[in-house]
């Protein structure tokens, strides 16, 4: 039992009092963990996209203040009441969507997306109490998808909590509680090429250089990078890109592109950008037969999908994955330590360009934004 | 060897010489097969949709003078060149769609999409010269998707003839050359339900029903029936069908009206009808997390697929299917086994609701078109 167990914790954390503005380093109250909660102590986050856009809340709905972050690695400081499956000094990532192991999706094989514990990006309170754990001089101080990780001490719905090895490193598997896990899983839980297949990747981000590391570890031999800005190209290659296609360069539809020069189309494709146009063109790439494409992307709130449905007459499939299909408990303690014996020979460390420590986050927002960055890892201690 | 090999075979056959009226049956005369090529006598033939639309040509290329018939049981009488497991006296399924066992979908585990073989709707001649092998007089008379089964001696290309068990009733079988084979395929290989899953079928024609015996097969709890026409209710429960909606008894999309009825939508949907408003619902009535809908109708060729893209992210899987990917020469002979062995409880005798002497066969275009008939059996010895 730790000493601060059951008592309110006094910490620093990284405050986004209004949309846009750089972060402010305050104290905060963490309160105890309540019913099913645990109170972790976090060493290293990293930054990823969905913070910056519920940062900018441009095309979000605008919850503030808030305490951002869900990409991390922590210990579990304390536990509340009826966990039991955790205990203080577990090393674990907080995940932004659940597992409650009780419901049809958590029971069923094939689905991540928990019916308690699905991902909420309005919510901003825990769901047991409807109340924030965060407070500034009593004042509460929104959650941010369940996680908050931008806070030395968080507390996170036990369900939404991966026990991992404690000899993992945590500044390098804290990335796989987001986006590199998305990427990742979306190839090889979903789109699962074979040895020898040929994949096209739409959009050359960290989700999509993750699902074109996942096409190099399953042995694809031909890896299609797709991106509207072409930079894009030089870094990809050490993800396995062994082509790249520009649809602002080409003089026809990418898909008609990519079927004269896989003779046909890819066996697998998978898209990473979020726009529509690339989420059609995703899925006409792939060949008639056999071809799947899946979709990881979070498109605008009204964009439409559109095909002519002998598409998929002629026996192509579209699918959508959301985390890469990982049910967060039950799969990441696996896919690390797969990552720790190099089961799974997944590069980390490519993917970690940038970091920073805490007292810096606004950096880590400034290299984001310019494009420069992959993953930029923030040290809490720093 | 029959002594009618090498010559041309007099016989009679149901000839379409313009779109819409009807067919004239007509001494004609069956050249010897050529290269790769199979020359059957027909015992049992059945008329199909497909048959129907090629004969009204309002939505289709008229390709006149023509002999229809797709769906046939017969005999093997010769061979031609080239032409090694097949023999005289063989019993087989001729079907309108190849298998050539060479190209990229042959070769692949997942496609029966042949390269060589495929359905082609516009060609009147065989591939190997381009010609003809019927003739009245002399002047050619076209063929129809490659197997003309409204003739009693036709001539087809090896990779569209499955070899099946002698002893197998022809006059039962038969149908398994087409849509019977098309809905079943497309639940049983396709959509795969597991044991006590539940299960929508959109058009409740002859396959849809099989499409529903698929599911009753695969032991589904519920199986709902969705058509525009509720007479079509009553038929169906014998098909498993357990419950039905008729979309335009509904105050709501039907999609909604099914995710109220099964908790979240159904595990799988298969959609026979041809509508691509029928194609939107059966996808988005399927459940999130694991859900696949399988589209097996033909859209008119206008027709736009759309949906919001969160449909997709949100893990439901949309696929389509040709022949129920069944791969006619590697398939349909254990098919047929699997039906005699009653390994598969497969009650083919529901669909045959009808039977005509050869002579009658314009009767089975008016049963079909006044919408009475499933399947009616034409009997070429009457
Ligand atoms: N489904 C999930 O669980 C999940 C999880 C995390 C992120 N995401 C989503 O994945 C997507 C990618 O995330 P990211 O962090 O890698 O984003 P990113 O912005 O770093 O990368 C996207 C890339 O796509 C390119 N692009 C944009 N439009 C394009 C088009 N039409 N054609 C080709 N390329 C195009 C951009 O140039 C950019 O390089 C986002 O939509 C994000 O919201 C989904
Ligand atoms: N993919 C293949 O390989 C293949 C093979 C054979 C047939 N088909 C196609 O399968 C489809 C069905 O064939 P069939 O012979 O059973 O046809 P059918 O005309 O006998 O049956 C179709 C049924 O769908 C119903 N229907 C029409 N629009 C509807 C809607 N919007 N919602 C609900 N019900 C609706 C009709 O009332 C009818 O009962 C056709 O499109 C046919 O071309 C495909
Ligand atoms: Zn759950
Ligand atoms: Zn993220
Ligand atoms: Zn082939
Ligand atoms: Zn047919």
């Amino acid at each position: 039992m730790s000493s601060t167990a059951g008592k309110v914790i006094r910490c620093k954390a990284a405050v986004a009092w209004e949309a846009g503005k750089p972060l402010v380093i305050e104290e905060v109250e963490v309160a105890p963990p309540q019913k099913m909660e645990v109170r972790m102590k976090i060493l290293y986050t990293s930054l990823c996209h969905t913070d910056v856009y519920f940062w900018e809340a441009k095309g979000q709905n605008p919850v503030f203040p808030r305490i951002l972050g869900h990409e991390a690695g922590g210990i579990v400081e304390s536990v509340g009441e009826g966990v039991t499956d955790l205990a203080p000094g577990d090393h674990v990532l907080p995940v932004f969507t659940g597992e409650c192991k009780e419901c049809a999706h958590c029971k069923s094989e094939e689905s991540n997306m928990c019916s308690l514990l699905r991902i909420n990006t309005d919510r901003g309170v825990m769901i047991h109490d409807e109340k924030s754990r965060f407070t500034i001089k009593g004042k509460p101080i929104f959650h941010f998808v369940g996680t908050s990780t931008f806070s030395e001490y968080t507390v996170v719905h036990v369900g939404c909590v991966a026990k991992i090895n404690p000899h993992a490193p945590l500044d390098k598997v804290c990335i796989l509680s987001c986006g590199i896990s998305t990427g990742l899983g979306a190839t090889l839980n979903v789109a699962k090429p074979t040895k020898g297949s040929t994949v096209a990747v739409f959009g050359l981000g960290a989700v999509g250089l993750a699902a074109a590391e996942g096409a190099r570890l399953a042995g694809a031999s031909r890896i299609i990078g797709v991106d509207l800005n072409s930079n894009r190209f030089e870094q990809s290659k050490k993800f396995g890109v062994t082509e790249f296609v520009n649809p602002k360069e080409c003089d026809k539809p990418v898909q008609e592109v990519i079927a004269e020069m896989i003779d046909g189309g890819v066996d697998r494709s998978i898209e990473c950008t979020g726009h529509v146009d690339a989420m059609i063109s995703a899925f006409e790439c792939v060949h008639d037969g056999w071809g799947v494409a899946v979709l990881v992307g979070v498109p605008h709130k009204d964009a439409v999908f559109k095909t002519h449905p002998m598409n998929l007459l002629n026996e192509r499939t579209l699918k959508g994955t959301f985390f890469g299909n990982y049910k967060p408990r039950s799969d990441l303690p696996s896919l690390v330590e797969k990552y720790m014996t190099k089961e799974l020979d997944l590069e980390l460390e490519k993917f970690i360009t940038h970091e920073v420590p805490f007292s810096e986050i606004n950096k880590a927002f400034d290299y984001m934004l310019k494009g420069e960055s992959l993953r930029c890892i923030i040290r809490m201690d720093g």
